[in-house]
């Protein structure tokens, strides 16, 4: 269940032909009904934004915070492809508008791939029957779901329930993004939503906390893409609910797209959670942890389960946060293997059996406040570089 | 010729006993006569800084810029080691200092290896002999920089004449450094002597420059480590020369022996050169370019030999410089590929032939004003992702 789990909402997915072989390559997720509703939206911060990034926050700003559909494509990221970028991203909202009946600014659009590639116009002419095939339900959720995929190897779908687990209103959503997975946005596009009834400033408030403590703490490669997007739009058909309870359940769902994202990262065959306590503040927690997980050095240690804690203190320490070596403690899997800022006895092959798991925690006390926070990475290995060396 | 070149040094390289198989692990490089001289060092600014590294600098202060003797180890980084580490490196030095007949604030300390782990101060028994050894001349000067290496496979040596290349005055140097290279100095050891008179203020200023336009222009894995030194000792045997001509000097060394560094970093199969242009200041080229060259992105496209300027364009956007896709121009080998922020027809026959080469030449031109600067860096490859995934 993912974007039409709420009510309201239909979706479909398709081949239109941008990717080669056939294989799906377009969403559409729509108001059943074709009216526009209250949307929001986060974007990338890189300033070489791509044309849909561009185009979808014209739109969300020309209609106030309305809209009734989004368009997704994949294959191609149509970034750094200038003002032909722009009309092609332009005239695939004007076919989806015309398609659900709304008008062209009430359509916000999501592409994903290679950068620098002039968009592919000749589908156009394929997409009004996708976009004739939307329907309710979870096939056609599914659908859309996996015509966003690019190098995942899964489906990325999750819904919530707002307040009580049996309420009436829920948020669902889907998402793509296999690397270029940073801070600040990952490369990913996510659609949330929902039929509780809110404002397009609620929305908006609501989906920024959620990124912020989601898509904005898990990194694989620490790059920030040109493209990524995360869209929540509600139908109101549910009824007002309590705008915290609606938090909670956008902030499960994007949690939830979060971590499906790096346990499909790119060649990974780990993920690692790194918590830092004992900062000077939660900032300087979340930059520490960060620095950490995005080291190339920690990463290769993952890939190898070996539990070498001098690179997690030396990236500690050149972090910029505040740190004294000697207030330092560092452990893997509740296990300390540095106290102090010296190693530590320990259990070692109580570490090894946790290194050699799925997911490894490494979990930092700075000693120096009450700051805390945590990023989830991956390891870095040959599959990585194997998908990454040559595009073609 | 290395740091036996300039009049009035000896050095001697040796084993030890920290490494396993009888590798060499010690060198010392000291004045002919035991006498202190002018001296200055530049240390990472890590705040989990090693024990060798505040004892060097604890030193450097109490002799109020005087030296004798530099004394490095390789195999055991000394680091997170608590108050043993601290005194195994005074011990370390005490023993030079006897040897050669200085005070133990004379005498500097260099240490490279893994961290975390005590070092074994049962090998101390064996300095005295190696020191006893040391000698003037070229022989001697490789021993020392032979034993300085850790994954290193070519020592890393490195002269300049002092003004006209038959000046009297020369700077020799050597260096050791395979990964963890990064802006704010690589994991890396240097040692440079010269022949030149001049005060610590003049030697500190002049290599607090060359380290900026050197070391501080590399990046092999974006990590700052621990240990990072670099010392320069003046013996004064050749009498003054003037300021400028010795900062020429040893900003020549500094370059070679960065330039050595990147060629043989851990695992790398190429080099890149990333040159930005038209940047607001010199200081946002730099962090530009830095940031391009420590893309895993970018650099998993040098591996494939792909010309994949997208990587380079979102690198460029979320270098945090200020930046406008529309006046950005990217090549390869100083062949086009991007103009204004799309897809410029080149020659891909002669890109490919480019990329094939062992040093790929990327060059950003911002638009923006004109500041320029630039970063060496390597590809990222299946081996250095072999050479670091355990330490055993």
């Amino acid at each position: 269940m993912s974007v039409t789990a709420a009510r309201g909402f239909v979706a479909a997915g398709g081949a239109v032909g941008i990717k080669a072989g056939g294989a799906p390559d377009l969403a559409v997720v729509a108001t059943s009904d074709g009216r526009a509703v209250p949307a929001a939206g986060v974007f990338t911060d890189n300033l070489a934004a791509a044309a849909p990034v561009r185009v979808s926050r014209e739109h969300l700003g020309r209609s106030a915070g309305l809209a009734a559909a989004v368009v997704l494509t994949s294959g191609n990221a149509n970034a750094a492809t200038g003002p032909s970028g722009l009309r092609a991203a332009e005239r695939l909202c004007a076919l989806v508008a015309s398609g659900v009946g709304a008008g062209p600014h009430e359509v916000l659009v999501c592409q994903t791939g290679l950068i620098g590639v002039q968009f592919p116009t000749e589908v156009l002419g394929a997409v009004s029957p996708v976009v004739a095939a939307r329907a309710p339900g979870v096939e056609a959720g599914r659908a859309a779901a996996e015509a966003i995929m690019t190098t995942d190897t899964l489906r990325k779908e999750a819904v919530a329930h707002v307040g009580a687990s049996r309420a009436r209103s829920v948020v669902g959503g889907m998402a793509k993004g296999a690397a270029m997975l940073a801070p600040r946005m990952a490369t990913m596009l996510a659609v949330l939503t929902t039929d509780a009834q809110a404002s397009p400033g609620l929305l908006h408030a609501v989906l920024r906390d959620a990124v912020d403590a989601s898509f904005n703490r898990i990194t694989v490669d620490g790059c920030t893409s040109t493209n990524d997007t995360v869209l929540l739009l509600a139908s109101g058909e549910a009824g007002p609910v309590p705008g915290i309870r609606l938090g909670e359940a956008v902030a499960e769902v994007c949690g939830s797209l979060a971590e499906q994202m790096v346990a499909d990262a790119e060649g990974a065959t780990k993920m690692a959670r790194v918590t830092v306590s004992g900062a000077a503040s939660d900032g300087e927690a979340h930059a520490a942890a960060r620095k950490v997980a995005t080291s190339l050095l920690v990463k290769c240690s993952l890939n190898g389960a070996d539990p070498y804690w001098g690179r997690v203190v030396s990236e500690l320490g050149s972090s910029g946060v505040a740190f004294d070596l000697e207030r330092t403690f560092v452990s893997y899997g509740g296990i300390v293997v540095c106290a102090r800022g010296e190693a530590a006895l320990h259990d070692r092959a109580a570490v090894a059996a946790h290194m050699a798991g799925r997911l490894v925690e490494i979990t930092c006390d700075l000693g120096m406040g009450i700051g805390e926070g945590a990023v989830l990475t991956t390891d870095l290995g040959h599959g990585y570089i194997d998908e990454n060396r040559t595009t073609s």
